[in-house]
C-alpha cells in the first residue's frame, strides 16, 4: 500500500521550469511539491544555457530571486557576428533600447531557486525513483518510490526525456520535428574570456561560438558532425579548431586554458501541440526543444511557467479555468516564434554539407544584410533579447 | 566582305537594359548602336515585369523618359500579404517613408525608351540576324547580317539566352544557380483589378499573386508545377484556382474577365561572376536571373546600366578605367542582395512539396512575424521598394 499525501500542484522535474513554477505559485499562496529523480548536487552542477533574456531577468527579479544574478551575472548589450575576416556588432543599446541580455548560467538560476524554495520550507524531493503520472483527465496523482501524491493539477517540467509527455494517450499530441545534420561540441574552460561579448563566428570550417560563464570561465561551442564522439576532440584539437574559426579578424587572439568539461549536444527542433492534456500541463523542454543557437530554451521555459502560474493563480482565486484552457494557445505563439528564430539563426550561421556555391553566397549576402541594415539587425536583436511578453499573447 | 561601321559602345539587345544604356550614354555625349534580333513590335508588346522601384522611377525621370510613366503608372505605397484567412498590409508610407513602387509594364518602359532614342536619331537596328561578338580582349567588334560594327566597348544586354555571355571564354565566369520545384502561370486579363494594391497570397494550394497593369487590365500569377503545360489551364480552371487562393478573406471577391494572355515562367536564380570580360560588359538578365517574386529583375537591370553608363562616361571624359574595372564588384553587391531577397520572398510565400509539417509551421510563424514586427516588415519593405543606390556600392 502506498503512503499518500496531497498538494495543489504536483510538479515533475526540478529544473528551472519546475523550480520557478513552484516558487511563483508559493508567492501566490499555492502549494506544490517538486519531484526530481536526480540529486540536488547534480541539478546544481548541470551546465546548460547561460543567456537570459530581459524578460527572464525581470521575472527573476520580480520573484525576488534575482539578487545573486544582479551581482554576478554579466549584462551584455550586444553580440558580434564574425565572418569574412571582420566582426560586426549587433548593438542592442541602439537597436532595442532598454533591453539587454544577462550571461548567468542556468545552474546558477537553479541554485538560487532551490535556495529560495528551501528557505521557506518548500517541498522538493530529490532522487525519487519511478515517477509516474496518473488519471490525467480528472483527479490526477503522481506515484514515486512507494508514495502517492494527489493533486489538482500536474505540471510536467521534466524535460525532453521525461515521463510526463509520454504519459499522454497516443493520438492526443501532434509532434513537429526537425533534426540538423550537425551537433555542437560544448567546452567549458578555466580561462578569462577573450572578448567582453559573445562572438558568433561563421566560417567555411563551420560555426563557432565564444561565450562565457564568469570573468574566469569561458564557454565555447564548435559545430561538429552529428553524433560526433567527444573523445575525437583532445584539448589540442579543440584549441586549434577554435583558433582557426575565431582568430579570423586582425588583433584577436584566443586565450587558452584548462578545459574542465566537454560534451556533444545534438541540434534539434521539436514541438508538441497542444501543451496540455486534461489536468497535465507541459512546460519547457518537456514540450519543445530548440537548437541552442538563439539561446532560447531556458527563456521559453520561463515564459511557459509565467503563463502557467498566472493561469493557476486565477484558477485558485475564482475557480475560472479560462486562462488554464488557453495555456497552450498562449504559449505556442512564443514557442513558434522562438522555433523560427532558432532555425533562422542556425541556418544563418552554420555550414551545411549540402550547401552548394549558390547557397554559400546567399548566406554571405544575408550576413552582409543583417549587419548593414538597421531593420534586419533589429530583427535579430529583438528576438535575441526576447520579444516582450505582451507582444506574443 | 562585310560592310563596316564604328561606334563608341556597341549594345546587344533592345530590352530595357540596352535601351536605357543607349539613352543614358547619349545624354552624356557618347554614341552607341543597339542591335536587336526581334522586331520593334515584338519588344514593345513583350509582357514582363511591371513593378518599378523608387530608384528605377527616379532614374527614368532624371533621364527625361518618365513623363508617360508619371501619367499612366500606378504608384503604390503598400502590398498585402494574405494568408491564414486574413490580409496584412506592408505599409511603405510608414515603414520606408518617401519611397514607393510604381506599377508600369516593362513593355511601356521599352516603348518610352525606343521613342526617346528615335526622336534624337538614335541608332537601333531591329530584326538583325546572326549577331556575334568578337575580339573581346581588345578592339572588340560585333558582326550581324553581313555587317561589322567596331566599337570601344560592347554591352551585352541580350538576356539570359543571348549570345554575349556564352562568347566569354570557358573558365572565366563562375555560375551560381538554383532552380525551384515550381513555376508561375502568368495571366493577363481584361478586367478591373479587384484590389488597389498587389496581393501576395500564401495558401496550402500554393502561391497566388494579384497584380495589375492598368486600371482596366489585371495581372495574375499562380504557382504551378515546374514545366506545367499552359494548355492544362483553360480559363475556367484559372479563375476557379485564383478564387480558391485569393478569396480567403471576408468581403473579397475576385472580378473575372477575358483572359488575353497566359504563359508559364520557370523560377530560377542565376548569377555569373564577374559581369565583365575584357571590353565586354554584361548587364541585366544576361548576367543574372531572379525568381519574379520580389519584382527585382527589371530593377536590377536598371541599376547595372546606371553603373555602366557612369563608368563609361568617366572613361570617355578622362580616360580613367577605374570605375569600369570595378563594374562587376559594384553591381554584384546589389545583385546578391536581390538574389537573397528574391529567394527569401519566394520561400516565404510558396508551398514546397518537400515541406513537412514542421516547415509549414515555421513558414506560418515567419509570416506572423513579418506582419507583426515593425523591424521585420521594414526588411521586406526596404528591399521591395529598393535599397538606395548609395547603400550598395
Amino acid at each position: 500500500m502506498l503512503s499518500s499525501m496531497r498538494t495543489q500542484v504536483g510538479i515533475v522535474g526540478a529544473g528551472p521550469a519546475g523550480l520557478l513554477l513552484s516558487h511563483l505559485l508559493h508567492l501566490n499562496g499555492i502549494d506544490s511539491v517538486v519531484l526530481e529523480r536526480r540529486s540536488r548536487d547534480y541539478v546544481e552542477r548541470r551546465v546548460r544555457a547561460g543567456v537570459l533574456e530581459q524578460g527572464t531577468v525581470n521575472t527573476l527579479i520580480e520573484a525576488g530571486v534575482g539578487e545573486r544574478m544582479l551581482g554576478e551575472g554579466l549584462p551584455h548589450s550586444g553580440i558580434e557576428l564574425r565572418y569574412g575576416g571582420a566582426g560586426h556588432r549587433i548593438a542592442f543599446e541602439k537597436l532595442v533600447p532598454g533591453r539587454t541580455i544577462t550571461v548567468y548560467g542556468q545552474q546558477e538560476v537553479v541554485k538560487d531557486l532551490i535556495a529560495a524554495r528551501l528557505a521557506v520550507g518548500g517541498d522538493i524531493r530529490f532522487e525519487v525513483d519511478d515517477v509516474a503520472v496518473h488519471s490525467l483527465e480528472d483527479s490526477p496523482y503522481i506515484t514515486f518510490g512507494g508514495e502517492r501524491l494527489d493533486c489538482d493539477v500536474i505540471a510536467g517540467c521534466d524535460g525532453f526525456h521525461g515521463v510526463s509527455r509520454p504519459s499522454i494517450p497516443e493520438g492526443v499530441l501532434t509532434a513537429y520535428e526537425r533534426e540538423y545534420p550537425f551537433a555542437w561540441l560544448g567546452i567549458l574552460a578555466r580561462v578569462k574570456p577573450s572578448a567582453e561579448e559573445l562572438i558568433y563566428a561563421c566560417t567555411e570550417r563551420g560555426f563557432a561560438l565564444h561565450s562565457m560563464r564568469s570573468p574566469e570561465v569561458s564557454r565555447f561551442y564548435l559545430q561538429v558532425p552529428a553524433e560526433e564522439d567527444p573523445d575525437a576532440w583532445p584539448d589540442e584539437r579543440i584549441w586549434a579548431e577554435l583558433k582557426a574559426r575565431l582568430e579570423t579578424v586582425p588583433g584577436f587572439t584566443l586565450a587558452t586554458g584548462e578545459i574542465i568539461e566537454k560534451g556533444v549536444t545534438p541540434l534539434r527542433s521539436f514541438v508538441t501541440e497542444p501543451m496540455q492534456y486534461g489536468r497535465l500541463f507541459l512546460a519547457g523542454d518537456a514540450s519543445h526543444i530548440v537548437p541552442p543557437t538563439g539561446a532560447k530554451g531556458l527563456n521559453l521555459a520561463v515564459a511557459d511557467v509565467r503563463v502557467l502560474s498566472e493561469a493557476l493563480t486565477r484558477f485558485y482565486a475564482d475557480g475560472s479555468a479560462e486562462l488554464l484552457d488557453r495555456y497552450s494557445e498562449i504559449c505556442l505563439k512564443r514557442v513558434w516564434r522562438a522555433q523560427h528564430f532558432s532555425w533562422w539563426m542556425t541556418t544563418l550561421l552554420h555550414t551545411f554539407d549540402s550547401d552548394d556555391a549558390y547557397a554559400r553566397r546567399l548566406q554571405l549576402s544575408y550576413l552582409d544584410y543583417v549587419t548593414s541594415s538597421e531593420a534586419a539587425a533589429t530583427t535579430l536583436a529583438e528576438n535575441y533579447v526576447g520579444l516582450p511578453y505582451e507582444a506574443l499573447r
